[in-house]
């Protein structure tokens, strides 16, 4: 069988450039080795989006008196339910694609793909047979997996990933988290609310490294808040299972400690799926555990493209799913821009929420900015007030002599939601005027950033 | 005392108005015969959001078990406490605007006020003292307060109007809501989700009349998953109060019919506080209920102005902000661009919520636009899937020639706070493009809008 195009992995990247292909008429078939939809869909955003949501419902049973809310009895997260209801949604959504597949002529090869040779495909099925596939153009898009470090090997039960984090079958008395990047706050969060002592260690000096250094210490306060313990500038030095649970070795600002867990999760970051893809064979350029690519995708061999958290932009499924656009449509004759890696909005779906694009304070001065920094406050907030949720703020970074936005740093209630309006500025380069003279609607969360724009006029 | 500037009412308005007035160096008072302010905070979006809120988490309460959580005993609203809470979030925050005001010098004058002549403030307090003030200029920010209809004469026990609905005293077994705007919807869900036996009457022939036909059908069935009542296309001849309750004669699709419940909410629009302004001794134009002004506030005599309610625009909070800051811009002698009422954004907090800006489709049609429409449906969204909420969807009206964002209709979860972004696209005349071209975070709600812009690509 020939097709137009062939696709390694059908995560937010790869079922996306697929459906892209397919509505452009391209043939197009997929090769998957595991569920369709990738970890994003299976293993990462959507389940535990799901799980998260079940650990704010009991977290509003246990503050229903300070809503009104007169309740007698007893209350209790059923971890199994919690696991069982989010597996359900990871696989409702991967039903949907292979809905959108068959509906769109999109041929799924189930099994390990790997590229012979240009334009050519080999597909190691589940038995070990081997099948091979002619396409004009192959897309990689295999994707990423828990990074795993050599003091804290993941055993699946004492030592966990991501992965592991969420199928438990019972919930742990106290877990140590190792990172505290998204995944790592995330899965914080949730089993801090479900009652468990949760503990984060992170190497870097402020939780959530990445975001800006206010929302990091609002973020954190919220998490002492929840009863969490948070220990940034804290290295783990070596991690000891045994019978009762996990020994972890620490050095942080108050010198060596050694912690005790039932389990341990690894949260530090993610490694691509690189192994058995065929690169070296071809002489697909790698560097640094990524695959080398131009503007528009394309690796070192011609009729290769690779995206998503193969290639070395950010690991992110949005990211994924613009890349994939990118290069469907370079491969089919369309000009599309290169995408603009400044503006890549990210998201952290703890309680309050972390919503992020652009440059922060720091960033934006030690690239040599002279900036106007806007800020407002949820504590003034009446649509944060009546949620009963003030904590947090809204902070714009604006170029002191455009007045255009060059960052957007956002934590709150729902505040995920509203990043569409500082992404779209920062991509157009609009300005403070053009954003204050935007009528926002009252009571919102978003109304905050008129206010924090209208500071900086 | 002489002011720069005089402001009757300290609504969202008014006290908006003060704010920038005083920013810029004026010399600023407001009179508010009521709370600060005004009804907005005290009596209208805000405790509506707390009540809203309150009733949300009871909802979770009864959906525990779809979310995991295992709960045995017994669960009531007490209502009592909702509407303290509802009370004392209203009351932080008019404390807020008291503080502002004394941070920022704002006189606050308590009583009536009456434009005794041009420059002339007569207050008259509560004690029935009266005191007269000097002004530049007078801004009328008065508001408005609920519309009463003759067959409806709202005695506060029976028959109510928003305001008593916020501080009932015990929950009532059935209700009969009377128009279903944003009060009247918002008001039928907190009630409807209490455990109340809600039944909601429109006129029009579709509930949120002024909403999108396909948002309102939603809507609507989305009520009567609560298993509340909704008749559209109804009207109400009669309503008897006897001991019991109430009884009303309504007349719709079905012929005509007598309902009963223990109350009937009148929820049938606004009308304008004109009276006791001095308007007509001063000869300020009026036309139908409303102050008739120039696209900077001007009223036909000079030095004074009038915004919000009060004047032909809608009735809505922000839309007060937004006049509030053109006027006094204006005064201080700045050169406000006219605000652009075909983007106003408008919110119904109802779960699900709504969200919408400019043309619906049938508005657009009508105004002979050839049209793009992009829809994308909840139901194929992780988070919304992973929230428990899979109901509504984003659709989006385009300029078939011009590629220009004409409207933007939202109902689901969270939908209010991604209003920002059509808004500002709306607002800008950006195209499908360039939102298409911007990055959008997933897996979120406001995503929707990206994926309903490329289906009109």
């Amino acid at each position: 069988m020939k097709y137009d195009i062939i696709i390694i992995g059908s995560g937010p990247g790869g079922h996306v450039a697929a459906f892209k292909a397919a509505k452009r008429g391209k043939k197009v078939a997929v090769v998957e080795r595991a569920e369709l939809g990738g970890v994003c869909l299976n293993w990462g955003c959507i389940p535990t989006k799901a799980m998260l949501k079940s650990a704010q419902v009991y977290h509003y049973f246990e503050s229903a008196a300070a809503y009104g809310i007169d309740f007698e009895g007893e209350v209790k997260p059923s971890l199994d339910k919690i696991v069982a209801r989010s597996r359900g949604v990871a696989e409702q959504m991967n039903k949907g694609i292979a809905f959108m597949f068959k509906k769109l002529g999109i041929d799924v090869l189930a099994g390990n793909g790997r590229v012979a040779a240009q334009g050519l495909v080999e597909v190691t099925k589940a038995d070990g047979t081997v099948e091979t596939f002619e396409a004009d153009n192959i897309i990689l898009a295999a994707g990423s997996r828990p990074r795993e470090i050599p003091i804290m090997p993941v055993d699946g039960r004492r030592i966990i990933s991501s992965r592991e984090a969420l199928t438990l079958s019972e919930l742990p008395e106290s877990m140590i988290i190792v990172g505290s990047g998204a995944i790592g706050c995330e899965f914080a969060w949730v089993y801090a609310a479900l009652g468990v002592n949760v503990t984060v260690i992170e190497y870097l000096p402020a939780m959530l490294p990445l975001a800006d250094e206010e929302v990091s210490r609002t973020l954190e306060r919220s998490f002492r808040k929840m009863k969490a313990t948070v220990l940034t500038g804290t290295a783990v030095k070596a991690v000891r299972v045994d019978e009762n649970g996990c020994e972890v070795d620490i050095e942080g600002k108050k010198g060596a400690q050694t912690l005790r867990a039932d389990v341990v999760l690894s949260a530090v970051g993610v490694k691509s799926n690189l192994e058995g893809l065929g690169l070296e064979e071809l002489g697909v350029k790698v560097e640094r555990d990524k695959v080398v690519v131009d503007d528009h995708f394309r690796t070192s061999v011609e009729g290769i493209w690779a995206i998503g958290d193969i290639v070395a932009t950010p690991a992110l499924a949005h990211v994924a799913s613009a890349e994939a656009t990118v290069c469907v449509e370079t491969i089919c004759g369309e000009q599309p821009h290169p995408i603009d890696y400044t503006t890549i909005p990210s998201c952290v779906y703890t309680t309050p929420e972390v919503a992020m694009v652009g440059l922060t304070e720091k960033q934006a001065v030690e690239q040599g900015y002279e900036i106007k920094v806007g800020k407002y406050q949820y504590m003034a907030s009446g649509k944060a007030t009546a949620a009963g949720d003030r904590d947090g703020f809204v902070k714009l970074i604006y170029d002191a002599k455009t007045e255009k936005l060059l960052g957007a740093h956002i934590i709150g209630g729902s505040v995920t939601e509203m990043l569409g309006e500082p992404t779209l500025a920062k991509q157009l380069g609009l300005t403070a005027r053009q954003i204050a003279s935007t009528v926002h609607s009252h009571p919102t969360m978003y109304e905050g950033l008129l206010e924090a724009t209208e500071e900086v006029l």
